[in-house]
């Protein structure tokens, strides 16, 4: 008998309450009992991006909703300044080059968060890019860059920015219209406590005017045509109706804990993990622009950390991620967004300081679980 | 937010396996469809049990089958010997009693285990007493007592050695035929993993011949009348259809864990409860003969027990059974039977731990789960 626990930064775990509205008999998307679930989606899904635009709701994964921001805003030779500081910054770049785009890389140290004096100076170098893509968390690299100052940058001009806050949005607050962030993106299976298959997209004015002059041929992702069925509490295709089901309690519980309160408890979990691994001699990956998604810290000299990871997940039934490309088996990534509360840290220090001592690093035990405690004892 | 662990020693957590399969769609119990489920479970809890007798599964709670191991054997006027160390040994007194049985009681101070010496004592100074009536596992103090050497005293005299194993059965090997234990009753929501409703009774040979001269009035309660539908796979009366398909299913997960494993890791788990709790300075209630199904440990003099265990399940999330009778507000209950693994017995050393500190108890963080850690690992 093993007792599994998913500490990896997505999917993360489903709230009963979730999963039990899910399970209800399937209902037809054409109906008006659909629809009022699909207009409540709507309207909690603005006061989360708190924006004033209509937030579009895909049945895709999170990677189709920034394809979309490519391919109904932009035209083949547009030049965009991708900041490219993990595998999610990578895939910014590569989206974009598949339809044509003319990308600007700025490269970021794994670890480290976007300078934004290097994104200035890439603007005013060139007067012609159109937008600045970015992360609000680089998952990979357990990074938040910072999303604020990047999108006063653009404020005013013509150029666009544009988020991918699939591992932010329901994390940190991230007000879409007073930060003039131009387009924000985020999935179901992060913050939002869901299963995959849902990503959410929203475009600003600016967005919306400059996606007119748009001429990369799609479909499937029309953000325009999703839109104008949107504001009829309907979509141009079948939606993920069981996931729109769950979306909405999400939502409701979101709203029921308050947004500030679920910001705090992001922001408390997360110290507790930095506050702990640190107790444990653990070097962090992202000392100087933590995210509040997920704390990646590399593993000591002496371990093989594909190993751990592998040995956490099947023999301790702990699942957490590990490093990607250049990181692989140097780092551990843990998780603490979405349905995560204190003693899922708990869980997740408790694991890794048995799994480290079964590899032979020897510590004293129950430091990180101790360091974590002092910080988590603020929620109680 | 806010998630919820449940630590007490009965009702314990259901695995989403059982819950899963008692969410089918009900049958009918009069079917060909039921009757190879409810045959699966008679062969299952035989096995469980350790016999060659049948097993009788009767909906009621646990009480319903202790009660009806005295109105099926026994006649007014009979002598039984109780031991009485705690809240279960004097029911088992107390159910006697209501039918008119003459009850000795052997009192025991609560948190110590019967000495062998004094039933032996009592058996000898008595020669009339019909049967011996005990705990294996007594919830109310978590002590265990000697069931196997109570067993052996009666072994080729007419006593009985009958037994409560409703925290024993599952939890730690008690083979009732090897032993001569007469008459062995568990129930649904301990170690067998179930939420309450169901309870498990089974008779020696001997129990059987005595329960022939019974003349207690009983009739929901009727062992041989539900023998002799068990024998054709069916009930008396209507049986808890849902709890009976969760019951298989928990049934093959203990033998695909392998009973021997089951009992280790319950044994393991008692331990590092033990071991974790005494390097937090807390002192146990059954220092001697502890139970491997929960540990109750003495609240530091400085706290209030009531108002730790009000506070550990309101604010942390986490429900502790605190003490009954004289020892209220006095001690706290840690439960390990069931379906439980080494991680909630972190969650619940680290729940006890902050919320102790939060009482104004002071000592260093960390040390019960450090403790607790060096045992677990031997379960990786």
């Amino acid at each position: 008998m093993k007792k599994r626990y998913l500490i990896s930064p997505g999917p993360t775990p489903v709230p009963e309450e979730v999963l039990l509205e899910m399970a209800k008999p399937i209902m037809h998307h054409r109906t008006t009992q659909f629809s009022s679930i699909f207009a409540e989606c709507a309207e909690g899904l603005k006061k989360l991006f708190k924006t004033s635009q209509p937030v579009i709701t895909l049945a895709s994964s999170g990677t189709g909703a920034m394809e979309s921001a490519i391919t109904n805003i932009f035209k083949p030779g547009d030049t965009v300044l991708v900041v490219n500081g993990g595998k999610f910054g990578e895939r910014w770049g590569k989206i974009a080059q598949s339809y044509g785009l003319k990308v600007e890389w700025i490269n970021v140290e794994w670890g480290q968060a976007v300078a934004v004096d290097a994104v200035e100076e890439a603007l005013k170098k060139n007067r012609g890019i159109s937008a600045v893509l970015t992360q609000g968390s680089e998952t990979s690299t357990t990074v938040a860059h910072p999303v604020k100052e990047i999108a006063a940058l653009t404020a005013g001009a013509d150029t666009l920015t544009i988020v991918d806050g699939i591992t932010s949005v329901g994390v940190v607050d991230m007000p879409m219209d007073q930060w003039g962030i131009d387009v924000l993106v985020t999935g179901s299976q992060k913050a939002l406590m869901l299963p995959p298959g849902l990503a959410m997209i929203s475009l600003s004015e600016k967005a919306w005017a400059k996606s007119q002059s748009c001429d990369i041929p799609h479909f499937y992702f029309d953000l325009a045509k999703e839109r104008d069925n949107l504001a009829k509490d309907t979509t141009a295709y079948t939606p993920a109706v069981s996931l729109m089901i769950g979306l909405r309690q999400v939502l409701r519980m979101l709203f029921e804990e308050g947004l500030d309160n679920v910001y705090k408890r992001h922001d408390t979990l997360a110290r507790a993990v930095r506050s702990g691994t640190a107790a444990m001699g653990l070097k962090p990956l992202a000392p100087l622009s933590p995210a509040n998604s997920a704390t990646g810290v590399y593993t000591p000299e002496s371990v093989d950390g594909a190993k751990l990871v592998k040995d956490l997940r099947e023999n301790y039934g702990v699942t957490f991620a590990g490093g990607q490309d250049h990181l692989k088996g140097k780092i551990v990534r843990i998780a603490h967004l979405g349905y995560f509360d204190s003693f899922d840290v708990i869980v997740a220090l408790s694991a890794l300081d048995m799994a480290l001592a079964g590899q032979g690093h020897t510590m004293q035990m129950g430091r990180g679980v101790a360091a974590a405690q002092e910080i988590l004892s603020e929620r109680y």
